[in-house]
């Protein structure tokens, strides 16, 4: 991760979203339309609360870019919270302004609080789920939304898709499932793959544990909140290895294969092939049906139940999920090819 | 990966395989012989060749390590492979010795040698596999196996365990599968567990995307050659909301969970509970039955075939994984408990 | 710079400069006051244009801290800039707002426009001054100001004191050599020594190179706009080894020194005297009396002059320093003493 | 230091000092002898003890090269401590021959000991001295003979020299000054300048604080052991801004410069003039004319004294500046013009 380098800040209820990023060249593109797109794509899906449907989050940059170009220098990235009008005295950064309202003592079973509250030392729970919501990957796809220009300049392309909710693995039974555990006050995960086509041969390297393209994938789309298993490719578990590998073949004397279950990546390093990642994302934790529970103050058994209508969010996660792969990407074409400005990057690249 | 860091070098023929790894306190406890029996375990596991079984890799420690005891500076590890001798001219560094001698040309279906030869600008494929080689994966036991003796420190104790090999699910059916597989020539994967307990609250954090443990636990274990998939705790497919999440207890005013489905990870930070990491492993790509390749000289069809008589090396590969993962705890350790001495982390630890 | 990361953005004339940092443990208090207290002094010192003297920055914090402390999540700061307003259409992020009013095309000596404007590919010198104006240095005052606040924690304190302007090495004279010079229309640089008090001893190592606390912040201050020199301690050649070597003393049992030669640094760490870095900063390349250039767009020879008044900024350059420096000292005491609140962290440094 | 990236290791009196080297591109020639050549330049010069002038260090490759040509993957360099057999016991990494054999108690002022044995919880200096010693530069000084190599491809030379020794500035009598050292049992410093020629344009940046190649530099000078200051370009004190900053020139079209004055660096950028750093290295600080300390066991005042013969060692630091620098710049170049071979590499700059 070190040519293309960011940060991120922001609560969830906070004034903003922020990012920072350094090290894209200069000339590049900034479609800002596309980032906020990018930004709709990831409010949207079947199974999303109402709110989601209405509010649209929009990118502003404040740096990095003029006319439209970048300027090789950092880019910054602010996504405002909609709300935040009505939260301002309690997410004051003010000491002045404190308070208990909005205070939070209940520990949800599958979120940060519980481990957050003892690592930071916070007795306020909200001081650790304001950071570990999932509403910080809103600015996260922004940043992700400027890797997918940069790699549309050599043509890469990205899709992806829903492949189960639940255990409905027929794309005709998806909405069912969510509308049936919508009615069950539950909540429902889900597995989508995600495709990048156009890759050149080499992203990666085989010669360092920590140059494989396969592990920084991993990392990226294992560290989505709520993803917790990553596939690259088939799953090999129901192949030998005659049956799996990808063979070698020759049309007109142009290398080729004869099937793709790797998934794009051999050796640590992309083959040529299309890129194919899936993930598992487990079903939302807050739901209307409650979950046992133990309140951080009084010690005393309690209940985590919450008033948010998301039933699954598979579809946002893959939009999450897609850009955040093209940060890889993305690092991994500024390492191999150079260049400071896109017109070398792009004479380094169609060698 | 900042403050346990290491490099590892080495080629599969080449003298030897070194380490070095800069930023354990001073005043650990080095047990030589843990680290060879681990080396060891790496060796075993039914379905490996019979070259595997007698020759016994070991490490050489020449830095950092004085009486037994970690210096604070960097350790040097050397693991020799044994037969250098017969390959000292084909791997030899001189100039002057170049020889086309086991020079190698046939791309291997599920192997680097064509997206490496391609990326480095090699004709000879042997400038690739020695390099991509799994021969790398025996000194980062050997790191890992240093990691795992801190770890041991603070009483944190890991296990693994094999939970499908192909199609066979029931570990009564191992055996068989790798038997059948090997009289067909073929080769066969498999799926194992990893389980450390014992680890504090808190390692990784939900605040940034790069510092989450599960993201660093993925790039560890998907970077491993050959596997394909990784996933914490169990598979949320089978679950709704209400079944997946790990409710909390109380017993006698302690806190607990009723399950571990999330595998000891909530919000990107261990929770206190067992940590459970599987892995894919897809076949080994080189079997008796030959894979269609090309040859990258001739351009033409030919046939991928090698006499090496590995079936399956699941049970290697979660020796690899252990050790990996054992690198992301020390180094989670080390950044938040800090401490030069080892005498000073553990005040530090136990407070 | 591990622990304690951070990026900043923002152009000289563009909307605001921003700051995400990243790293520090929660808890910590937030004095905004002090922040643009330190925002200030950067703007003053003897020898600044008038309009340094009536704008004064302030900082805005829009994540990381909630009613005045730490929360251990990112912070972002946000320093505005005053004259945006009349910048607004040339500094535009839209494309449609394209003109070559305020473009710029004569290589200014001393500055970055030369070579940025090769590496970067750019015609226009705007595209590169904008990023490359010490008007930066302001967030990252407020960066340092925030490490200043952590190091205040423990005690931790600084001064700065300017040690020579131009040839003038008397502080009565430096007021007459700085009107002098603007008389002359011209420029002075000048020297000063940043002093940190109460550090704990061993912060850096010896173990390897890059862990060197001397190195590190050399770094820091060498890359400080117009730095061209750092020391650390008395210069050495003046003495031998018999005079500068700072003996050991006992005083009723207490370990001491006769002499701080070596600046408070041994072997690439804090050894518990102060620390003492001193820094010589060339004169502003801007001023009155015009340098020789060239056009870079009609190569041809023209004049780089510019209505700009600082004759002397050694001042703010200072402040800088002292703020860079508790960067590095902050990012040390996170790495040595661990800690994810400040809590733990003070339990872990008074042990 | 992100894709020139490596780690050395490595006792005084230990078997010997290794490093591995990750990120150079493959193809690259490796020229053992002028690696050793650099080795013996670092043993000489006028004021070393006897003993440097015998030995002579030599270094071996055990991986990452083959026929004479670098393979992309990790670079293995060992450099022997030829007295390590008559050291064998007393650093012997077996627990079981643990001795008090050259067990070491007095804090040496300038080094270090005493800093080092509180940060590390150590009694035995030894456990710090064998580390913190010079010794380490040996295989520093390999590494940076390969990074030479590498900027030789592109017609990258450097040179250095001494400017003073002691209060000497006339090389005619640097000999005479370190004579009378020796003569009084002292130990003196010195400056040189060293100077790299045939630099790309824009090398660094002026973007982000750290990606100044001014910082970069400053680091790995000041990080050498007894080097207390570093300086680029000429010193600004004697300088006005219009005497200072060097005036853009024009000759037959071509652009030029009137001086050398900021050492080849504008706005953290190489400007494609000479880069010219000079450092100041302190004495020695092992003498024979003992200095006051403390005995760390008994806490009693003593004298550090050693039998050892170097009185000045400003020609060996100026080769581990040279081949430092040659670690930045090598790391500059790959970032700037990507390549994953010599070939590729080439083609990306020349272009």
């Amino acid at each position: 991760m070190e040519k293309f380098r960011f940060l991120t800040a922001g609560e969830s209820h906070g004034k903003c979203l922020t990012a920072i990023i350094e090290g894209l060249p200069a000339g590049l593109n900034i479609d800002i339309d596309f980032i906020n797109s990018e930004l709709k794509r990831r409010q949207q899906g079947y199974g999303r609360g109402d709110r989601m449907q209405i509010e649209s989050d929009t990118a502003e940059i404040t740096s990095g870019v003029r006319f439209g170009k970048t300027l090789g220098s950092p880019i910054t990235l602010v996504v405002k919270n909609r709300d935040f009008e009505s939260w301002k005295k309690i997410m004051s950064v003010a000491p002045e302004d404190i308070t208990d309202e909005k205070a939070f003592s209940t520990f949800r079973p599958g979120h940060a609080d519980y481990a957050g509250s003892v690592k930071y030392n916070q007795t306020d729970l909200r001081n650790i789920l304001e950071r570990s919501s999932a509403r910080k990957t809103a600015i996260e796809v922004a940043v992700g939304a400027i890797a997918k220009l940069f790699l549309k300049e050599f043509g890469i392309e990205c899709s992806s898709e829903i492949t189960q909710i639940g255990t409905a693995c027929c794309c005709d039974k998806f909405k069912e499932e969510i509308d049936l555990t919508k009615e069950n006050g539950d909540s429902v995960g889900g597995k989508f793959v995600v495709v990048y086509k156009n890759l050149p041969i080499g992203l990666g390297s085989h010669v360092h544990w920590d140059r494989g393209i396969d592990g920084r994938l991993a990392q990226v789309v294992m560290s989505i909140p709520a993803v917790k298993a990553v596939e690259i490719g088939e799953n090999p578990l129901g192949y030998y290895g005659s049956t799996y590998h990808d063979e070698f073949t020759l049309n007109n004397g142009e290398i080729g294969r004869s099937s793709n279950h790797a998934g794009g990546i051999e050796g640590g390093m992309t083959n040529g092939q299309d890129l194919v990642i899936s993930a598992v994302m487990k079903p939302i934790p807050t739901m209307r049906k409650p979950l046992k529970s133990v309140d951080s103050k009084t010690h005393q058994p309690t209940e985590a139940h919450f008033e948010r209508s998301d039933v699954c969010a598979v579809e946002a996660c893959s939009v999450v999920a897609e850009t955040r792969i093209a940060w890889v990407l993305a690092n991994e074409i500024l390492l191999k090819f150079g260049g400071d400005s896109i017109e070398e990057l792009k004479h380094n690249y169609h060698k």
